[in-house]
């Protein structure tokens, strides 16, 4: 699909990631793949309110993360993008700042293990109610041009993950399309709702 | 009614659902009685996402759970709702997936016990909040053509039960309509969740 | 005002309190007084969902409970309705069934102190945070013919009393008229969510 | 920009607080900047309901809280608004009544940091999550005019303070103009609710 076909979808999405409050002030980002070869992304603007969002305000970027297409600066986490991109063949990326994400994000230590959920089989390839699905959770950082190739090389070595956490600050997760990628947000957000209401 | 009639009908309460966080995902089905001799559900089909369910996205089946009329596949647990209307004649069954639910589900050994609560007057035939209500917690499974007969046989024993949950997975309701069904699941969500935030 | 100006008013606000998960189910019953000599109100029929209700569904009742205008049964609870308008002289009355007037009705012993909030300035004739409210706690029955005569001593020994909760049921609140009424409901709601948290 | 100008903006923002539970009952007001010199402030009048505030409803005072257009009495907190453009040089001032800012103002002892989190950078200046943001803690009072210069000396002493609370009241921010100071108002609530949720 081209920037024109994707910008809509994408606004709408983020749209209603804001109405659920994941996404508030000009918090959270998202792509989705124009093409692969060579790598080009749709995605949101950086500092852009996701409550006002047009699809004006969605860029096309190169793998290099350099706008091809539209005016607008992409996110310094446009690099996490280009990685899940790149190392899980995602169509669709969703970022976003939720409070339960955050939450969880902080009191986990190295990654979160969620298990036994009914839940877990809206996650692509997952069949049974007895899987265990696992997101590390990375540290937070001002540089992902420099901390992405870590995240890059963690999902291409573990491709049944399905989504990550960046400590007290949110969750990514993707899928083969953009609405795949947000039928597995609204698992993790419910899964974390329940593990965060259930410690509380 | 014919399935023409009761898909709309459905599809609103879907999506209602979907808007109060019930049905996240791909999570829930819902269905509705046809016809009873012979047995006919119409009932949403399986692995549809409940934000845009259209009524042609569900299908009739018969007492085997075999499609009779429109494309697509019934869930596994289409076995339950067949089980639910033969054992209480039910002219409606609503199987959601609330975090409330979810919890309480978890946190209960073989059932939940709520009592002297206002509310429990929304239940079909309670007649004073004194009433002691008692849900009780099936283990999950993938199989639910070999376990559906016991849940059968339990409703079967117990014409005063109003639900039921299954471990970390969800609640199911019914009603002689889809109105009373809905009153149904919004008096159990609103107990789950009072109950739920006192143990908090 | 008469009945038929009352009726879409009280339906409007029940149907904004069934929006904010105050009137789940058929719970709940809202009221405004047509005339006080000889007293009258306008009252929401027994056993309306309020997702759905209608003006033609609110009755018009006299000092007794009899219905004079309007086909359907008033609730039992009418009796209350009629006690807050003779004892108190109120306008509207509106009684609700919230998460959190649950939970403090429960664990409140024979009432709930709040004192120090600014939100208090929201109701009638409190000019300061450092007012104290105190609103009894009665426990609930089935016989409120027979209960009623209590609470309106109640209310009028003490008239400076702006709302009571029943025990494991729910609030009842009111005012000089239905604007009145709801800011009442709007700051208990807040106020008991506040206080229901912090304990949490 | 007018009065004229900035009233269905207030009026907007004010809509958009009182649905997302933020400015129930009559509480909250809000404010954008006319003119500098002289001080001119749009403010939304005193015992409004901001479920139904109309462009009419907002008045225009001068740099001593009178009315210059318009009709209706300001509120008290009028000179808060006041203090906040003189002292901060703001262009809008936004002053909230939520759940979890009055929780946090009243657990707070002299006032609240806030350090760590990536929703930080949402809050103008702020570059990097590792920012510690101090918002100081008020005692609510009902004489503003006598308290509000102390508020004004602080802000003028810290110039990079984003926001403060009054004790079990509520939340002020601000902004260089609607948009940031909107903006400001969703970063906090977010982390109020993130830090009231984990205390929880």
């Amino acid at each position: 699909m081209t920037l024109a076909e994707l910008a809509p979808q994408l606004t709408e999405i983020a749209r209603q990631c804001y109405a659920r409050g994941w996404a508030p002030g000009t918090s959270s980002n998202f792509s989705a793949t124009v093409s692969r070869d060579p790598l080009r992304l749709a995605i949101t603007a950086s500092g852009i309110d996701k409550a006002t969002l047009t699809p004006a305000e969605i860029v096309e970027i190169d793998g290099l993360g350099r706008v091809m297409t539209g005016s607008g600066r992409p996110s310094a986490e446009s690099r996490l993008h280009l990685a899940i991109a790149r190392a899980r063949g995602a169509g669709a990326v969703l970022h976003t700042h939720s409070i339960w994400s955050t939450i969880i994000s902080e009191v986990a230590e190295g990654g979160v293990a969620i298990e036994g959920y009914e839940m877990l089989k809206g996650l692509d390839g997952v069949a049974t109610h007895e899987h265990r699905e696992w997101l590390p959770v990375f540290e937070n950082t001002q540089d992902w041009a420099g901390a992405a190739p870590e995240v890059e090389g963690f999902l291409t070595e573990h491709p049944d993950t399905h989504g990550f956490l960046i400590r007290r600050h949110g969750l990514y997760t993707w899928g083969r399309d953009l609405a795949e990628a947000r039928r597995h947000l609204e698992v993790f957000e419910f899964l974390f709702e329940v593990i965060g209401r259930k410690r509380g």
